[in-house]
């Protein structure tokens, strides 16, 4: 923890130039802000009884990768947590439905859309963040992180199967892109044991980090838009919402779908132009 | 409801033959699976207790479209249907963090993967349905039929926003995709509040379609596996797990993003070759 707690902050501080620090402010309360009763109708049953407290990511990794066999990805990093703040608070999280989270597994349904560690982990910043803005930068920095870091990184004490899965960078935070590319620079069988302890180790190391933006969050030192993607930037200067085209929207990886695309071939020299130019 | 539900029944009933018929068994009981207390470790709060009754489709649309501006599309879709059983059931579903689904917006805080109110559909069937296959082939139809339906088709009595959106078929159940593919087809900005009553409106088909499901389940007469996707099928039977390849996994429509990928351009002649002796 404390390598990688040190690292990230050390990170922090370098990103702090051009990146939005979010410092103290009635959106950074120390518990998950508590509304004014009858203020949100839809709160009425929730309101500020949906706290968090610093949990250590170690451990949390820890619980997720034996969790994973009970119920896959979703479930397991969304119960790493929850559950230990079941254990210190009791109710409302005792009786949260866990289960329910299984439907996330392989990407929803085993469909290959969002990876389900990540769709865990957002559902929990949903849970415990009610203001939109945040909970929108919470969201985006451990997807932009899943996109480009080299994982799995996670290393068991007891390894549940005896395997050393290569880490790669994915490149997206799909379950279907995220799976084949590491399956196309390994070598290993989508269907295989070696792929299954890949996704096991994955799912901790996003149980990790979500842990990790908590604690930050929590302690009012997150800094939100730390892990920039040039390539979305430069593709939403004109297909996203100042650009031109005002086409599209979206902030995920645009290389590993579109690096092809019919648009971009046909048009190409216009468009390395255009690039050029700005 | 009588039209689009005597539509389904039919065609439930012509696709019979290839599809795979789910007759009553012990996975299908009227109710939500009651589980064994204390089989499941996880269970132990929540077997037995988070029943479905039946809805009625048209209502839920409703609630769904006025609930979008309180959450957007995953809230929405979830809340349509769980407000309700609320209301018929009391605990737990009336203490149910509802909050927590504001997540799923713009495809998971804006990140443009898996459609929110597909993911609500996809979160209130993980929550009423435990059995695993069942659960994945609800989703599975659910994805299945928003991919390849000219959306939005829904009326609102009183319309949020006066604007009657023209549908099209997405190709994709990725927010990025379903969002761009109707602002180039239809010429409206992605940020425009036309994109939005849609999307409002698309929110509703979800909700719509989830309900009929789900009253399909209750009553056993639901049908498995009835969309098809050949594309999908073709692809996966060399790059699925029954194929030679083996690299990938996943049920989302490949043309979207696939039609000019680099293997198959470059190797489009084998690849066809291979395509026509099969």
């Amino acid at each position: 923890m404390d390598r990688r707690k040190a690292l990230k902050l050390a990170a922090g501080v370098v990103a702090g130039g051009g990146a939005g620090i979010i410092t103290l402010s009635s959106a950074f309360k120390t518990e998950a802000q508590p509304l004014s009763p009858g203020a949100n109708p839809e709160y009425k049953n929730t309101d500020s009884i949906w706290r968090y407290s610093l949990l250590d990511p170690e451990l949390t990794a820890e619980l997720a990768y034996k969790d994973y066999d009970h119920g896959s990805c979703m479930y397991a990093t969304f119960k790493s947590v929850v559950s230990q703040l079941a254990e210190k608070y009791g109710e409302p999280y005792t009786s949260f439905p866990f289960h329910m989270m299984k439907y996330g597994h392989g990407g929803v349904g085993g469909f290959g859309t969002i990876c389900g560690a990540l769709n865990g982990a957002s559902a929990l910043i949903g849970l415990l963040v009610t203001d939109k803005t945040i909970r929108d930068n919470l969201i985006t920095d451990i997807l932009r992180w899943y996109e480009n870091t080299k994982l799995p990184e996670y290393m068991p004490k007891t390894a549940i199967y005896d395997f050393l899965p290569p880490p790669t960078i994915t490149n997206s935070v799909l379950c279907h892109v995220s799976n084949t590319n590491w399956a196309k620079k390994t070598g290993y069988k989508v269907n295989s044991l070696e792929r299954k302890e890949r996704c096991r180790r994955l799912t901790s190391d996003v149980a990790y980090q979500v842990t990790s933006l908590m604690n930050e969050y929590h302690t009012n030192i997150f800094i939100a838009n730390k892990n920039d993607n040039e390539t979305v930037r430069e593709c939403m200067s004109c297909h996203g919402e100042q650009g031109k085209l005002v086409n599209t929207s979206g902030k995920m990886g645009c290389s590993s779908c579109h690096t092809e695309s019919v648009g971009h071939r046909i048009f190409a020299d216009i468009h390395y132009k255009i690039m050029k130019e700005k």
